[in-house]
């Protein structure tokens, strides 16, 4: 068996710190801890190796630390309700948990109602040792979460789009903001001019640079947004936003929903409506959910890849918490997926 | 304030058993673990009124033992792609997650792939001290999980129909079957006679249960199931069953789903198949989750108050953490909502 060694780029792992001083990994362990029957030499010689291998100590003995729950946490920032009505949660879960079930990992899912509450509970995990480390969702501007998991020593990684600047490694598809440009193009070769947005709560980030992207493309077309609507992600609100848009003469001919439910439930919406999709109005997606494939109309959609930056998170947090793990390299960007829902404007 | 009392019927709770003994609740703990600084004389007069209120010391006290950890475990014996397929087990987590949530509790999700997996978790959570209690899913003939907590003092409840013989409490609407029953009359008072049954998995005891019933009630009107396929419960298959079923000159006139999510790509096949529903073909679900309200056409579907079942499973076996949460009483059954996917049988 070859030893592991630390590849260039890659985080070393806990493994490779073992195999390189020629002890277990539990020794390893040992000697961050200043337990077990070490003698001083070795001790020293593991430490040694691991400064040598650029292992960081003090980010690994925490892990280390609690690397026996083999539990991560997925702290979610929303009401209960909203689990339910947005697929787009199990979709996350279910990438993580591809990577964690197989491992005999666990997810510790807590959902919380604010950023006091939030940061509060990665205190107490913290300190009673519940959890390996936490994948933070949802990034905000001046988020303060980073700092506070850096200064309680417990690993994590933050779905977003990668910032190298950003304390916590931050984990998803690049060029968010491309894709949103796609689907406006996508829209205006079809002769599309009143075009709307649906989108979801203004306060969070991922709202704010795509409702961004999507006025400037259609700026750059000489055009403005028909209306840009904001929703908290359910059913209700979707529906409520689509009669408004469609509830005119001038009514939108195009709308740009934040996610796949909110998209199915607008379809639904104008149908009753007596308007047909596509023919009288062009229906867009995200998150390219599996059942969108299936509807009639099939859904056009932007692919996240949701399942897939979730598995890549999980990966970098095992990795971060001396797990054996690679890091999935995520260089793909979302991509528009035409499908049924979206045709020419009408006459 | 009044003492609270135990009420016939309900399990008492650790809070009573202060209240009624004179003491706080931490020192019922104590008095169980025989810790602290109790007298000997508080210590009996505490297990005492204990015992005459039939709280149960050895449950209670594995409760108490690990009652810091606020954390519940789902288990969830299924491909880690399902989870995202069928929004079933969001509806179960936004259920259980509404009563976690505000008492500060987490919800630890694991995946396994078989019973020897899962058994083997059980025991190291419970060894390990990971989580107070455990909600059990997808209740089996010969469930051996039971009894296994009940070994390991392990407070647990399992989602299935009533059943007062069980060893762990069973949580769920009682007459499932009343539901099947109500569907199938539904369909043959539309004038359908060629009724078929997309299933799940053979193995889980609610599809043998469902099936046995889909067939006696149509037996009881003198006729067979046009078919009964069982599914992965992944919209492909659901789709490969929908269009095998509309293969053929005498093809189904209505087709039942076990969940909603397959009677929507069911609906989605046939329409690409140049059917119209419900005017050629009349489609069911099962489990009423919020989207089927909004597609068009809405979704007929029998409302088994997932969302509603949840959270009376996480309130029983909060109670049985020994927390002060009164228990839900569901006396309800599921109950077929009709709207727009079903309609007469074509001529």
């Amino acid at each position: 068996m070859s030893v592991p060694t630390a590849k260039p780029g890659r985080r070393p792992t806990i493994k490779q710190v073992a195999a390189a001083a020629g002890v277990s990994t539990a020794a390893v362990s040992q000697a961050f801890n200043d337990k077990g029957r070490l003698s001083e030499r070795t001790r020293r010689r593991i430490l040694d190796t691991a400064t040598d291998l650029g292992w960081s100590p003090s980010a690994s003995a925490a892990a280390l630390r609690s690397a026996r729950t083999r539990t991560l946490a997925l702290v979610v920032r929303r009401p209960t309700d909203v689990l339910g009505a947005d697929p787009h949660f199990s979709e996350l879960i279910t990438g993580i948990e591809g990577e964690l079930a197989p491992r005999g990992y666990g997810l510790l899912l807590h959902l919380v109602a604010g950023a006091h509450e939030e940061n509060a509970l990665y205190k107490r995990l913290a300190a009673e040792g519940r959890v390996d480390g936490a994948v933070l969702t949802d990034a905000r501007a001046d988020d303060p979460r980073p700092a506070l998991l850096a200064r309680l020593g417990l690993p994590a990684v933050l779905l977003g789009p990668p910032d190298r600047a950003a304390s916590v490694p931050r984990i998803g598809l690049r060029h968010q903001g491309a894709a949103v440009e796609e689907v406006v193009h996508h829209l205006i070769g079809l002769g599309h001019r009143r075009i709307a947005y649906v989108a979801g709560p203004a306060d969070l980030q991922h709202t704010r640079l795509r409702g961004g992207v999507f006025e400037t493309a259609l700026r750059q077309a000489g055009l403005r947004p028909y209306a840009v609507l904001h929703t908290d992600f359910t059913e209700v609100s979707a529906v409520a936003a689509t009669e408004a848009l469609l509830d005119a003469d001038d009514r939108a001919t195009a709308i740009v929903y934040a996610n796949d439910s909110m998209a199915m439930c607008g379809i639904g919406a104008a149908r009753r409506g007596g308007l047909r999709v596509p023919e009288d109005l062009s229906v867009v997606g995200y998150d390219n959910l599996p059942l969108g494939r299936w509807l009639y109309p099939r859904l056009t959609t932007v692919d996240q890849q949701v399942q897939r930056v979730g598995a890549a998170a999980a990966r970098l947090l095992l990795a971060r918490c001396g797990e054996d793990v690679e890091e999935t390299v995520l260089d793909d960007r979302p991509r528009l997926v035409v499908r049924e829902s979206t045709g020419p404007a009408p006459g």
